[in-house]
């Protein structure tokens, strides 16, 4: 039955040799890897604005409108700096893992598990943001088609959005790919009309309508005091201007994710994973652009500005589209859009944490593969984790976006830096030339790390902070226990000449005699070695009656009797097995408990669980080995008749 | 750990052959025993009182004054007749399990299963509402003594109550009857010291304070209406007396607790219990008709009646105390004793329970006994329970109170029908004497049941109706089981020459060869028969790399590749065991699982588990046993140097 409720869900088992076809061509690839990425869109240019809104109060009122368009070009140079890194980060290891890879190879095995370790937390956020504000968009749509009349519980959302995701990627990468492409190419679309449009009534039409009325705007508008204009509003200035950059960097995450799963991709995974990744940075470029140009020019403003409600891109749609079935599929869209965004997390942390475990840094059993060929324990960690997340801080997207991006930025840094390495150490050709873009990249993005790591300490980064080393703390411990397992279970320096097959004493359980027990006897007896039945004694009436029995079924072996003044099973038994191996050193004793499975759980229960208690005792002890000897009762019938026949015998005996 | 623990709250284990040391003296056993029967002087009158208000509807506003001393005088001579019928019966059955044994011995094991399942449940019930009633009073004194500023969770104090009785009953009978005993005679003294009193007053004193002024009393009388002395009336009339002397009748609940614990008494146990059964009648009858008398002399009126908010007994203490400390201590030695009534069936159900278990109609575990000579797993059992009633009911004694009583009755009916069948088999001295007043008690405790189960049917009494018959064919399905079992294990008609040893198959998993599967290699060779390897083909590399390893170590013995295109361990093993079992039936096949257990827990989670997946795939298997050989691996003790190290292999590498 559990079966088949898992073939219903998550379809019949893939054959491991059908794995090349579950390879995804570029077309599904994008939308699966770049659709996080793409989806900061949706809120990139807000946090950016915002940060400037606080600037406004130190650099002039004009900040947003006159810094907003220069530091969008700034972070898609960033952009393009960081993917290009990236694209050569693809080519030169095409098996898959990005800067992990990237880090292992270059850098050695502790960067690569502080990469490891910023990567995984950041994309169990990713999965916790996207969902928390899809579920916050799918509330407020709810909210406004109802006129708040009907609302719903956006921790329930979260979850039901976590479990559609989750059943999607355990039915396997290719088939997530598919049910995602629609609504992401329809968001790309759509996201691309309106800044078509926008740009059309802006050079060509009548001029965008403005999203704030003038006064709007101007209230909005921050009152520089004293500060303004002098030197040491110019020295916090850079840094308010930075602190606006770093938000806006939020672009950037998610960019990583196509470099850790380049396995996913078709033949030639390296080449195809390295265009699919241009097509993103492109889309992304373009996007971005346009929002901000378009938020500049409509007046719009941050969330956090006063008596302002829609979020920038709400604001740039509304005052394109005006307030008719465009706005509303834009909005519909975003929320669909940033649950999605949660899938490209769904495809990176089961990827990373699975080349992490083969590593010997995370328990292996993440690198098995499953039924669908999808790394299936990495994914249901990542959703379990991702689930308590959400419960815990309540769906709240204010809560969980200051955890977010200190740790992508910190893998881009030491990516980049692995990269600047090999250049220099294989001086292939133009090696110059790369080694310098990628130091600049790394130059860039470990200044916006430490900017974003400072902002936002107090606000919750210093938990990633301290998350960080502890994670690597627990990766290495691990990776020193399998080193030392592997040490005490080699047989590099085994010598075969040792192996003696040593003397066997098996001890079977004597409860009282039965057909059960003459079985396990018959088992004892098929073991070599010399076979003792032992009885614990709890009741000396019926010592009397088995050994009786035993001198009549089983005269040849020799039956021990334990007393046990506390009741007791478990320490008579221990007591015995003591003496007899310190008898005997080197012997080798089986202990065999005979037991009998009746066919159904209940009837289980109506037995007592000495087996199972005897079977745990014995658990830490050495040269013994516990074998459980099973009799399988037969079905019984019994009707409602059968069970009162226990009178009719008491009145026929009477 | 948790032994240190267990230590601590229920002390040492004791030796069986300490067992009649732990026997209890007459002194402690009225306690242990009584205190349910005794603790219902607290609420019968009021209980009584109650429908005899509603009496007065159709009877004259009298029928308090006029029928509440008559009706506890009847009940009395119920009692006296139940005890007597009981006092034969535990000298009869000083095995104790009362009831249950003279239904099992007299009229056979349906009627006895009838008589179990009405008193556990009717033991479920006394703890739920002893504890409940018991709470609800400890409640009401914290907000009289606070002036209504502390308030209490009820359902909190049950639960504790609970968990505190729980523990003093696993310590072992004695210990909680030492306990128990103070509180018990204190609340015995002091109600006897209120009876004296009150009597002291109205015969020799100055006459009693009224507990009502006139007016209240007036006010609370009913109105007679036109009914009042007609025909109808007066059926309907003996009906509602046969209610209030029904209601009356929950003073007899509990006196049935010491018929069945008699074994828990000192020898001669059934005199000593028959004494100590009579001791208690006649305190029961002092304090019962005391508290009536006085209720009646002091104008008191039910809690039911307008404008009345004390119990019945409370008002007859202010009455005659006052409202000094002496009222205060009746009140809260009625809330301790009210919890500690729980105590009785705490000794009764866990009993009873072993007793139906012997008698295979209950899960044989209830009949083991503890470290501390109790039935633990029924004390558990019944705290379980009753802890999630009293959750479920918000320990509300209002809601418990219907479904109680209607299975004491139907208990005391059967006994007492059992005991008139023994008298008729029997034909002893007085045979018929005794038949006539066991036939009377049956004939009225019957009658007494059916109003019972009438009046409350729809509050509650149905579930009871429903219920015991619904247990009992558990337990008759139960029994069932049990009989099947004994004759499919039963070893009457074996023959033992069908005794042969099989021969032999030892299967040996190896997932790849470590210094653990040579062991297990070893272990397998030291069994009898022939021995294979089986290596389930994940990774086609990986079997290469075995072969030679194998062809190294172990070249006699064959090892077996098993294909896994589905990356199933289960599935390839399984069908080879077919193989196997088809080609040679009568073989025995033993599958060794090889296994290493790291020294800490947390490193066992570091590995597979397809040990345990293949034995739960292997449990329903017959003719196939299933061992797991472990190898232990040595404590590693590694520093965060050790574990840094791995960085400083790759920077020396480089």
């Amino acid at each position: 039955m559990p079966n088949a409720l898992r073939r219903f869900l998550i379809g019949r088992p893939i054959a491991t040799q059908r794995a090349a076809h579950e390879k995804l061509p570029k077309i599904l690839a994008l939308p699966v890897f770049a659709s996080d990425a793409m989806s900061s869109v949706a809120y990139a240019t807000g946090e950016m604005m915002a940060a400037l809104l606080i600037a406004g109060y130190l650099m002039g009122p004009l900040a947003i409108s006159e810094y907003t368009i220069p530091l969008s070009i700034g972070i898609v140079a960033l952009l393009v700096i960081v993917v290009t890194s990236y694209r050569q980060a693809v080519l030169a290891y095409p098996g898959g893992g990005g800067a992990y890879m990237v880090a292992s190879d270059n850098l050695g095995p502790l960067p690569a598990q502080i990469v490891g370790a910023a990567l995984l937390i950041d994309y169990l956020l990713t999965v916790s943001v996207s969902i928390s504000a899809g579920s916050a968009a799918i509330r407020s749509l709810v909210l406004t088609m109802s006129d708040g009349r009907v609302d719903v519980n956006v921790v329930l959302v979260a979850l039901v959005g976590i479990g559609i995701i989750t059943l999607l990627n355990l039915r396997g990468v290719r088939e997530s790919g598919k049910i995602i492409a629609v609504p992401v190419y329809l968001f790309i679309i759509t996201l691309l009309t309106l800044i078509g449009a926008g740009l059309w009534q802006h050079y060509v039409g009548g001029g965008l309508n403005l999203a704030n009325a003038p006064e709007v705007f101007e209230a909005a508008r921050p009152r520089p005091e004293t500060l303004h204009g002098t030197a040491m509003a110019a020295g916090v200035g850079v840094f308010l201007l930075l602190h606006a950059f770093a938000s806006g960097c939020a672009a950037l995450t998610g960019i990583e994710a196509i470099s850790v799963g380049v396995t996913s991709f078709r033949q030639p995974a390296g080449r195809n994973a390295a265009i699919t990744m241009v097509w993103m940075a492109l889309i992304l470029s373009v996007l971005f652009l346009g929002v901000s140009f378009l938020a500049v020019h409509v007046n719009a403003l941050p969330e956090t500005a006063e008596g302002v409600k829609l979020t920038v891109i709400a604001q740039i749609g509304r005052a394109v589209f005006g307030d008719g079935v465009l706005f509303a599929m834009l909005q519909i869209l975003t929320a669909v859009f940033l649950v999605l965004a949660a899938n490209t997390a769904f495809a990176g942390f089961p990827a990373l944490g699975a080349i992490i475990a083969k590593d010997g840094f995370l328990p292996r059993q993440l690198a098995n593969i499953g039924d669908r060929l999808v790394f299936d324990r990495g994914i249901i960690v990542l959703a379990t984790l991702a689930g308590l997340l959400i419960w815990y801080k309540k769906a709240d997207v204010h809560q969980l976006i200051p955890l977010y991006a200190v740790g992508v930025f910190l893998s881009f840094t030491i990516a980049q830096a692995g990269l600047v390495r090999r250049w220099l150490r294989l001086k292939s050709p133009g090696w110059w030339w790369k080694a310098s873009i990628n130091g600049f990249g790394a130059t860039l993005t470990f200044i916006v790390m430490l900017v974003f790591a400072i902002v936002k300490f107090t606000s919750g980064a210093w938990l990633v902070v301290v998350l960080i080393p502890a994670m690597v703390l627990v990766f290495l411990r691990i990776h020193a226990h399998y080193e030392a397992m592997r040490a005490q279970l080699s047989i590099r320096d085994f010598d075969p000449s040792t192996m003696v097959v040593p003397k066997h004493a098996v001890l079977v359980l004597i409860p009282s005699v039965t057909r059960g027990v003459l079985r396990a006897m018959l088992y004892a007896r098929s073991l070599a070695g010399e076979v003792r039945g032992i009885h614990i004694e709890t009741d000396p009436d019926r010592t009397k009656r088995l050994r009786d029995e035993w001198v009549q079924f089983l005269p040849d072996v020799s039956l021990v009797i334990l007393e046990s003044p506390y009741r007791s099973v478990v320490d008579p038994l221990l007591r015995y097995l003591d003496e007899v191996q310190s008898e005997r050193p080197n012997t080798q004793v089986t202990v065999i408990l005979p037991e009998f499975v009746a066919p159904h759980w209940w009837q289980n229960l109506l037995h007592g669980q000495t087996g199972l208690v005897l079977k745990l005792a014995l658990l830490g002890r050495k040269n013994v080995v516990v074998t459980n000897v099973r009799y399988h009762l037969a079905e019984e019938h019994v009707s409602l008749r059968d069970m009162l026949d226990v009178q009719k015998e008491f009145t026929g005996q009477k």
